[in-house]
């Protein structure tokens, strides 16, 4: 049985194009996109690949709480084992990520634990640093504190570099390291270590 | 005329070594290696190479802010253009930080601003992180906050590694960054941004 995925999204949707380009249709099948507005274009990529495709906006619902019981619900109902954070650009409550608990990626535009939260490319390049990266992480209640998945780095020379190059190259990177993370999860290749609950084992075949 | 470099060890000396084996020499020469403690080993690498060698530990002087200056007087008068700490394990004073301001470069087993401080690969290894890597830095009067030269990072795939397979690839990078940072300040390639005083412009000729 294919392992069921869901993906949350705010905007364009270009993450989870990379996630139904690669993952989808085989041991991994995403069964819903669900985006925070109506206007995300990305629900046209949901739509265009068969997907169920449905808006959760918080307008749409008494609270912040509400939506994210609904949503909550929703994605229950469509039996996920899995929920990606795929430039979805609001915060979940406590509740929904305790719902779903070591269920829950994001994929963030820097090297954790440096340049947390909004505006990380900013971040990055404000503070001069010579190498950037990308993490994918499950989500705990902090701000993008959770266990790291997978990581992959580039190099920032010959430096400076403008922020849409750099941009760009992010993206080229989260489109590729977060599909590996969705399919070495689905495979059960991602384990918790028994002695710490941050550290997760990675059984790859590949060595980088 | 040659670019004159001091290094500050307090122990084995094996980063002095590297700048000893592949900078010095040409349009760099290391000019004098001081010690911490008079047991540092590096001390003989600097007599094997016929560099000038001394000892500066705190207990021989009244107190750090005395021995501090009394190194800051022996490096200004070897005309020291820059100052590379290497492995060296005290913290300097301020007075001697703003002496020697942008010409006291610093390398640190972790990527800045991700794990500063002392124990930083055993802090990176507890985070759970699947990149590390070295910076190359000036010293700012912070601990780990100066204006970036270099970076290089590594994968940490497939994972966990032991920490001494870890501590060995650190040490492989730190030798090859660390000579190739004094060899870009050395031909004058590091600018400081017009814009940003952080930002440091590196010209290189070659592109990672």
């Amino acid at each position: 049985m294919a392992f069921r995925v869901a993906v949350l999204i705010s905007g364009e949707g270009t993450n989870l194009q990379a996630l139904l380009d690669t993952v989808h249709g085989d041991s991994v099948e995403i069964v819903g996109v669900a985006a925070s507005r109506a206007e995300a274009r990305g629900l046209d990529r949901a739509r265009a690949a068969g997907v169920e495709a449905a808006v959760f906006a918080i307008a749409d619902h008494e609270d912040r709480a509400a939506r994210d019981r609904a949503l909550g619900d929703w994605l229950e109902a469509l039996g996920v084992d899995l929920v990606v954070l795929a430039g979805f650009m609001e915060l979940l409550g406590p509740e929904l990520i305790a719902r779903f608990e070591r269920r829950l990626l994001n994929v963030h535009p820097s090297l954790l634990p440096a340049f947390s939260g909004i505006g990380a490319i900013e971040q990055a390049l404000a503070y001069g640093v010579k190498v950037m990266g990308v993490t994918v992480h499950f989500v705990d209640d902090g701000v993008d504190t959770g266990p790291v998945v997978l990581q992959e780095s580039f190099s920032l020379f010959p430096y400076p570099r403008g922020i849409a190059e750099v941009e760009e190259r992010v993206h080229e990177v989260e489109h590729r390291l977060l599909p590996r993370a969705v399919k070495l999860i689905a495979e059960g290749r991602v384990q918790t270590d028994p002695g710490n609950p941050r550290l997760l084992r990675i059984e790859d075949g590949e060595r980088d």
